[in-house]
């Protein structure tokens, strides 16, 4: 404990979780590169399953990719953002250190996508909050997953890389007003899980209502996650890419090599 | 940018990003509710997929169950530390969410894990970051895969609910070196995937020998993630219960409520 920095207060800490917004307007300015390299320092550390280091970041620099990926997406700023990324679960360069020391690969694709989801997460978001701590901000971006084949094919992602999301940083050129929550004891139980009552489900409801401008939370929720939404359509492309990349249950067992 | 406090330098967040250990041994000191309380808040601060909020907590506080989850996880400091959960993505609160307000909810079993992973890694480990900085340590218990029905059970996760990991926090104990990472240039390509040459392979190898005590990290990575390597046990675990929860794309599609 002698050689840690101070710790910090209760007080603080929040101070510094509450830095967080989601930002889709950025100020021009690029990164200095002792900036970046502090993020990817920091993405590089995050915990790691196994340690596997189970993904890769894409960085996008070629404004025709940028500008590919940000069509793809539907989200612009993956094009005009300072730093822009898609981070991915990699299995392919384990499979690759394993057969290069005599081993053969094991079949394991749902275990693949839950670490290496996992993985591409923690490295992401380390790297995400060292970016707000450095006075950036941020956006991860779900919309990779629309056209998720065609965004194999442009980054030329070997089988075992499955893009879980883009990510834009730079210095925010809008200020939106923090986003509400659940309450708290409907994402906290205790020793087994608990059905939340229905007043509860109200409560959550007028809770979330500020966070679309119709104050309708369950409508935005709809055009996502309901019979007919987005995610329905998402899965279809996904399933796809699942197989093609070797990370489905129903794909053949190959070497991933 | 006037009410953000001020920002970090490099240096600073560096220091930060270093104080993370993986630690499994802890002093007995319970954590102060006002600790407890910031952990909480920064978990559901952090980033989540389209407003949703795909996650769940499970605090375990109870001595019996507590040690059955640490022998089902084969961990335990599950049962020891001063605080221990089980970190689940969660589509089930969703769909009562979409059921209360009159939608039907879709049938996206793949996205459904794509993102409700995702959601559980950014809570958690924005729940380890702010423990960090507070002076704790923790661990991520991929574990719970092992036995993963029992462990559904034992927590009575209805469907769409996943165990994604098990996170333990304390003071720390032990007080282990930081540990190696492959070099930057493998985790970070450009514009497309770079595949790695066979001599960078090699320097991975040696970079990151030192965290196996024979100093062998493929015999390490074989052991998991080989033919006959733990991951392969797992996977037919998981694929079970995935189906079991309604999470497969080969489970039929019905109301998750």
């Amino acid at each position: 404990m002698t050689d840690t920095p101070p710790t910090y207060t209760s007080a603080q800490v929040r101070a510094l979780i509450d830095r967080h917004r989601t930002v889709r307007r950025y100020r021009p300015d690029p990164l200095p590169q002792e900036h970046l390299d502090t993020l990817l320092y920091a993405a590089q550390r995050a915990p790691t399953d196994a340690t596997a280091q189970m993904y890769s970041f894409i960085r996008l620099t070629d404004p025709a990719v940028r500008a590919q990926v940000a069509e793809l997406t539907a989200n612009p700023h993956l094009a005009s953002a300072p730093e822009s990324f898609v981070v991915c679960m990699d299995v392919h360069r384990l499979a690759l250190l394993l057969e290069h020391s005599g081993y053969t690969p094991g079949h394991f694709p749902g275990v693949a996508v839950h670490f290496g989801v996992g993985d591409a997460v923690l490295a992401g978001q380390s790297m995400l909050l060292a970016a707000e701590l450095l006075g950036y901000q941020g956006c991860w971006i779900g919309g990779v997953l629309t056209h998720l084949d065609q965004l194999v094919e442009l980054l030329a992602l070997p089988e075992g890389v499955l893009p879980f999301a883009g990510l834009t940083i730079g210095l925010p050129d809008e200020h939106p007003a923090q986003r509400p929550r659940v309450q708290r004891k409907l994402v906290l139980h205790e020793n087994r899980y608990r059905e939340p009552e229905l007043h509860e489900l109200d409560e959550a409801l007028r809770r979330m209502a500020p966070i679309t401008a119709r104050g309708d939370w369950a409508q935005t929720l709809a055009r996502y996650f309901a019979v007919g939404g987005s995610m329905e359509q998402r899965e279809q492309v996904l399933q796809r890419v699942l197989s093609r990349q070797q990370l489905s249950a129903h794909s053949q067992p190959e070497s991933v090599g």
